[in-house]
C-alpha cells in the first residue's frame, strides 16, 4: 500500500496546473470511465493444444455475472457485461438475466451471435457457398438482435470466422457479394437505435484469407449497410507493425470507429492481458480516443476480449481494467495545445517529449484520489484477494470441464 | 535452346482442349499483354548503406527509353514507359521524348510526380504542416499532369512519402485531411481522359506511421475524390502474411483497382525481381485479374518498380517481363468454369488441385509458339545477351556516379 | 489422366541428358524418397474455436495405420508412420502394433511423447518450476523411449510447448538450465542407435516466450546433449520472413540437421498442405537436401505434420506426399555444376535462371514413369477416390467425437 | 523544471525501502552507467529515398568527438565514442584522436571496420566467391584492430552487410565456411585483450539471404574463434515479435553477449530513438542485464547506433541516453528476491504485477537526483537547447552534403 499517495497527489496536480490541465475535468471523466467486460472471460479458455482447468471458472450466464460484478465492484468502471448469445443463452432463454444483471449493479452490454462454432458453418457462415447455411446464419443474427432488445442491449457486435484455408477453395468476389445481402438484411432488421459493429481479423480460425481481414474491408461493408454500422477495432487482429493508434484515428475521421476490443499481443491474436506487452502503444491509441471525447457525438465502446489460460480470470479481469484505467489517465495528462504547437512548428522532439511526459507519469496518487472519492478499494487486486471471493468460487464451483464456451 | 517445343506445344494443346480451354483465345490474351517498365529501373539504384554502380546505367531519359526499347524488343509485351518528373525531366522540358520515344517503338505510359526528395518535403508533401510547402507539391503534381498532356500519357500515378517518424511528431487528423484537400485539386485539375492512381505503402521512408498506408486508405482517398481515382497496388508495400490477391479481387469488385507495381519482397519493400519469391503468389494475383479481364470496362494498368541493385539492369527487366509473361499464361490455363463447380459443391481438394495443375503446367511451349507469331526471340534473354547491346552500352556510357534517380 | 506422357517423358529426358543429368540416377533417387506420416493427421483436428468432425476420421492408432498404409498405397513413398505416445497409446501398451503396421506394410517411425496436455504442465514441463512435474515429464519421455525399442523406432522427437504467457511470470534462464538437465537424463536413456530430436518453434501456445524459440536454442540444447542430439526443423515454426533453406543449410553444415516437419503456412503455424502456399521455397529448401545427400552420412528424417482441419484427412496427406514429391523431382533437375561455374562468377542472373528452369520444368511426366515402375498408380489421388476407401470408412466409422488426439 | 523533485524523492526511496531496496545501491549504479555513443551518429543520414541534410551535421572525426563531448557533458553518462574507421579515419591516419577525445574528456569505444561500401563488396566481403576481396576485408579488418590499439580501444566491433539478393546467388555453406575461415584469421590478430564482437541482421541490405541472419549464426561463428569472439544484439535487427529479452537472457547464460547496438524500431531495422516505440520492452531487456550485472565477470558494451533522419542529432541523443537511463532505473527498482518468490510458487499475476509496479514509477525524483549529485544539469535536453552550443555549429558549420558517412 502506497501511503503517502495524498502528498503525492499534491505534487502532481501543483505540476499539471503549471501545464495548464484542469485536474478536477481530467477526474471527472476517469469517473466516467466505463469498459465492458466479456461474459466468456470468466469460463474456461485454451489454445488448439488443450485447455487448462481452472477452479471456479463461471459456466451459467448467471456466474459470469457474478464475476463481472466482482471487477465492477472493485473497480467501479466495469459496469456492463458483454454477451455471447450462443454460450449464454444456449436454449434462447433470457428470462431474469437482465434483472438479475441490474439486481448486481450491472446491465448487459453488446450482444455477440455466433456463426462459426456448428459444424455446419465448417465452410463459412455469412459468406459460404450454401444459400441454407446463409439463411440460418442470418436468423440466428436476427433472433440475436431480439435478444438484444429483451436483455436491454443497443449493441450488435459480429465477427465472422468466414475465410478459406487453401487457394482456390471459393471465390472472393463472391463471398464478398454474400456478406453484402446477408449483412444488409440485418441492419434492416435492426432497431432505429441499434448500432452494429463489424469486427476483422487478419487470420485465424481460417488459413488462407478471412473475408473480412483489416479495417478497410469492415469499412466497406459498414458504409453499405447504413450509417449505424460502425467498425469495431480488435488490438490484436492486425498484422505485426501496423500503426493502430493511425486506424484509430482514420476512423474517428470518418465517424466510423464502433468500439474497441482490448487486449495484446505479442505474436498473433494471443488475447493478452491489454497494456502487458506495448503499454505504450496502448497510451498512443487513448490518446486518439481522449481528443475526440471532447468532440460532439462521439461515442465508442470500451470492450475487453481476452483469454487468460493461466492467470485467475477475475484477478485478470481486474489488472486489464487497472492497465486501461492507468493509460486513459495518462493520455489525459498531455497537454494538447502545447503537443499542437510543437507539432505546427515542427519541433519533433519537444512534441515527441511531451508525451513521454505524459506516459512516464505516475499517476496512482491521482487514479487513487479518484477512487477514494468514488468509494472503491485504493488496490482493487489486493482488494480482490483479500475479499475471499476466489476461494469461495473455487471451492463451490470445483472443476467442471467442457463448459461456458470458448476465448475467442 | 529447346528444340523440341513444337511438339510439347501440339501435346499440351491437346490437354488445354480436353479442359474445355479455348487455345486461340488463350494465345491472343498473350498478344495482348502488356507490362510498362519504368525509367527509373535502367538507372543506377542502391539501398541506405550505398549504391553499387553499374557500367552502363542510364542517366538521361534518352538512355533510359534506348534500354526499355531493348526490354521491348525482345520480349514484344514492354510497349510503353513511365517516366519520374523529376529524374528524367530535372528542368522541366519534354521537348522530343514523345517523339523519341515513338521513334523506338515505345510510348509514354504513367507519369510520377516526386514530392519527397527535395529538403522542403521533409515533414512531408500534401500533409505537411505548413501550407507553403503543400502549396509546392501540389503545384509540382498540376505541373506533371502537363508534362502528362505533352507526352501522350493518360495517367497520372502518385505515391507520397509522407509519414512521421516519432510519435506525436504530428497530427494524423489533421495531416489526412490536409491530404484530401490537396488531392482534390489535383483531381480537379485533371483532363477528362485521366486517371489518378494513388499508392500506398506500409512503411518506409517513415518509419513510425505512413500517412496513406494501406488499402484502405487509399480507397477512402479515391472515393473523395471522384470515379477516375484508383488504387495503385505495389506487390511490395504490405505487412507479411497479407493475402494480396483478396485484396485485389476487392478493389476490382469495388471497381477502385487501378494499376499494379510488380515485383516481389522476402522481407520489407525489398524490389527484386518479380516472381522471384513466391512465383505461386504472382500467379493467384494473375488469376483474378484473368477473371477480371472477361468482365465490361475492366482496364488496370501493369508496370514494373523494381530495384535491381546488382543484376544487369536490362537484363533484369527481361528477366521480369518473362516472370509476368509466364505466370500470366498459367492463369490462363485455369479451366474456371470447373473450378466454380469445385468450390459449389465444397470440394476444396479438387477446386485447389486445377489451380496446381495449372501452375505446375510447362507454359514455355505455349510461350514460344507465340514469340515465333509475334516476331520476337525465342529466348529473349540469352538472344538480348548475343545482341553485344549491353557490352556497347557498358563501354560506350561506362559508369556514372550520381545520376538518373533513385530506386523506389 | 495425361494420356501422352510417355511422349512427354522422352521429349523431357533429352533435355536433361542435354544438361548433363544423369536421368537413371534421378529415377532412383525418386523412388528412394520416403516420407513419413504422422498418426496424428488420420484423427480429427480444429483450432481454439472449435473443431470440425470428419465422418470417418480415425481414432485407435489401428485406424490410424490402415490410413496411413491407404496413403503409401496409393503414393509408394510413405512406408513409416510418426506415434504420439498419448494418443496412440493411451494406456502405455503396444501390444501388437509393430506387427499390425507391418501387416500393413508399414513400419513405425518417430516416437512422440506428450509433455503439454496434461494439466500439471500448465506452467511447463522440462523447464517448470516445479521439480515434480520436470521429473514427471523426464519419466515420460523415458518411457517413451522404451516404447519406441518395442516399435521398433530408434527416433525420439520432442516438441515442447514450454513457456510463458506474461513478462516475468518465470525466469528465462532458470528454465533453460531446468531444460539441460532434462535432457541430458534422457538423451542418457537413449539406446546407442537411437537419435533425438529437438524442436523449436517460434510462438504457441505460449504467448510471451517459448523456450525452444528458435533453430539456435535448439541448436545450443543439442550441442549440450551430444552427437545423436539434432534439430528438427518445423516449416511452420518461423517468423515470417525467415529464410528456411539459409537455417537447413547452415544445420546441415554443422551436422545437427536431423529432421524436417513438413507442412506450410501464411500467417502463424498454420499446418497448411505442404507446397500449397508457397512452392518455390519448399523446392529451394530440398535443393539443400539434394545436395547434402551427396554426401557421406547425411541422414534426414522427412515427416510430415499438418492439420486438415476442413480437407478429407487421407486425401489431403496424399495431395501432400505428391507435392513434396514434385518439389524434389524439380530438385533433382537442377544442374549443380553449371550452377555453382555461374556462382562462382558472380553471373547472378543465370544462376537464378537455372532454379527457375528446374522449378518451371514439368515434372509429371517423369514422375508418372517412376511410379509406373514402382507399380503405383499414375494419379494417386483419383485412384484413391475411386477406390471407394473413403465411402467405406465413413460410412462405417461415421462421426465420434472428441477422440484421437490435437492437430499439433 | 520540476521543483518538488526532492520531496517526490523522499517519498519514493520511502517505499523502495520498504520493499527491501537499497537506494544507496541503486544510486551508485546509475552513477556507474555507461553509454557509447556512435561518432555517425552525429553525421548525415537517410533512406534510399534520399538524406535530409541538417546544418551542424559533423563531418570530421573532430566535430564528431565534439558533439559527442556535449552529449557526455549535459548527461554525464555517455563518456565514450564508438568509430568507423573508413568514415572517421578515410585515410587511415588517427594521429592525435585520442588525444583530442580525451581532452574533451572523452575515450575512443568500439572500432568498427567497413566492408560494405567499396564497389569490390557488392557481391560480399568475407563471404565474397572472390578470395582476392575476401583477402582485402580480412585485411581492412586486421588493419583496424592496429587502429584500435593506436586509439586505445579493445573492442572490435564487426558487422558485415555480406548477403544475397536472389535465390541461387551463391551457395550458403561455401560462404558460411568462407566466413569461419576469415573470421578465424581476425581472431588470432587481436591482442589478447581484445574483444571481438559478431553482430547479426535479420535482412537488409540483402535481401534474400543474410549470411549472419540471426543470433544463432553469430553465436556459432564467435564460437568456432574462441572465448573472446561474443554476440552484438542490435536491438533492431530481428523478425517482428522475436521475444529480444529472451534471447539476450540465453546469451547471458552462455557467456556469450558482447554487447548491444541500442535502438527502436516499429517496422525493420527503422533506426528510432531508444525507448521511443516500446519503452517496456527495453525496461524487460535491461531487467536481465541488471540481473546479471550482480554475478561476476559480466560485462556488456553499452551502445546507441541509430539514424536520426528528422530530428537535431545531437539532441535526439540526448534524448536516447535519458531513455536508456530511465529503463535501467527502473529496473533497478525491481525486488528480485520478491519477484522470484513469486516465481517459484506460480503466482503468475503478482509477478508481472511486480515488473508493471517498477514500470511504472515516476524515477525522474530518483534520477535527478543523481544527476544533482553528479554535477550534470537536472533537465538536460533543456539545458543543452539552452547552451547555445546548437546554434553555434548550425552557425559555423552550415550544411554540407555528402559528407561523414551513412547512417547504419
Amino acid at each position: 500500500m502506497r501511503r503517502r499517495y495524498k502528498e503525492e497527489y499534491e505534487i502532481l496536480i501543483e505540476r499539471l496546473s503549471e501545464k495548464g490541465l484542469n485536474v478536477d475535468a481530467i477526474k471527472a471523466r476517469l469517473k466516467a470511465l466505463e469498459i465492458e467486460t466479456p461474459s466468456w472471460a470468466y469460463a474456461d479458455s485454451g489454445t488448439r493444444f488443450g485447455i487448462f482447468y481452472q477452479p471456479g471458472a463461471a459456466v451459467t450466464i448467471q456466474e459470469k455475472l457474478e464475476d463481472a460484478a466482482q471487477v465492477h465492484k472493485f473497480t467501479g468502471i466495469a459496469p456492463s457485461v458483454a454477451v455471447h448469445v450462443l454460450w449464454d443463452f444456449p436454449d434462447g432463454k433470457v428470462d431474469g438475466v437482465k434483472e438479475y444483471a441490474e439486481q448486481l449493479g450491472l446491465r448487459i452490454g453488446s450482444v455477440n451471435p455466433n456463426v462459426f462454432q456448428d459444424q455446419c458453418y465448417k465452410y463459412g457462415s455469412v459468406a459460404s457457398p450454401d444459400p441454407e447455411v446463409r439463411r440460418r446464419a442470418v436468423k440466428h443474427i436476427i433472433d440475436s438482435i431480439e435478444i438484444a432488445k429483451q436483455v436491454g442491449s443497443n449493441i450488435l457486435s459480429l465477427w465472422f470466422a468466414d475465410g478459406t484455408n487453401h487457394p482456390g477453395q471459393d471465390d472472393f468476389r463472391r463471398r464478398k457479394n454474400r456478406i453484402v445481402e446477408c449483412l444488409q438484411e440485418v441492419y434492416e432488421a435492426m432497431p432505429e437505435d441499434m448500432t452494429m459493429l463489424i469486427e476483422y481479423k487478419f487470420f485465424e480460425p481460417a488459413f488462407y484469407h478471412t473475408d473480412i481481414a483489416d479495417w478497410g474491408m469492415a469499412y466497406v461493408f459498414a458504409q453499405k449497410c447504413g450509417e449505424r454500422a460502425k467498425v469495431l477495432v480488435d488490438l490484436g487482429h492486425h498484422p505485426h507493425g501496423t500503426n493502430i493508434e493511425h486506424v484509430v484515428a482514420f476512423l474517428i475521421d470518418e465517424g466510423k470507429l464502433g468500439g474497441f476490443h482490448f487486449n495484446n499481443r505479442k505474436y498473433a491474436d494471443d488475447d493478452l492481458t491489454t497494456g502487458s506487452i506495448n503499454p505504450y502503444e496502448l497510451f498512443l491509441i487513448l490518446k486518439e480516443i481522449v481528443a475526440a471525447e471532447e468532440e460532439a457525438n462521439f461515442k465508442v465502446a470500451f470492450m475487453v476480449d481476452q483469454a487468460a489460460n493461466i492467470k485467475p480470470k477475475i484477478e485478470e479481469m481486474i489488472q486489464t481494467i487497472v492497465n486501461i484505467q492507468i493509460a486513459y489517465a495518462k493520455a489525459l495528462l498531455i497537454p494538447r495545445d502545447k503537443l499542437f504547437e510543437a507539432q505546427e512548428r515542427c519541433d519533433v522532439v519537444m512534441a515527441e517529449q511531451i508525451l513521454q511526459d505524459a506516459f512516464n507519469a505516475d499517476v496512482m496518487p491521482l487514479i487513487m484520489t479518484v477512487r477514494e472519492e468514488m468509494g472503491v478499494p485504493l488496490d482493487p487486486l489486493m482488494a480482490y484477494r483479500q475479499s475471499g471471493y476466489q476461494q469461495r468460487i473455487e471451492r463451490e464451483r470445483g472443476i467442471r470441464k467442457g463448459a461456458g464456451g470458448l476465448g475467442a
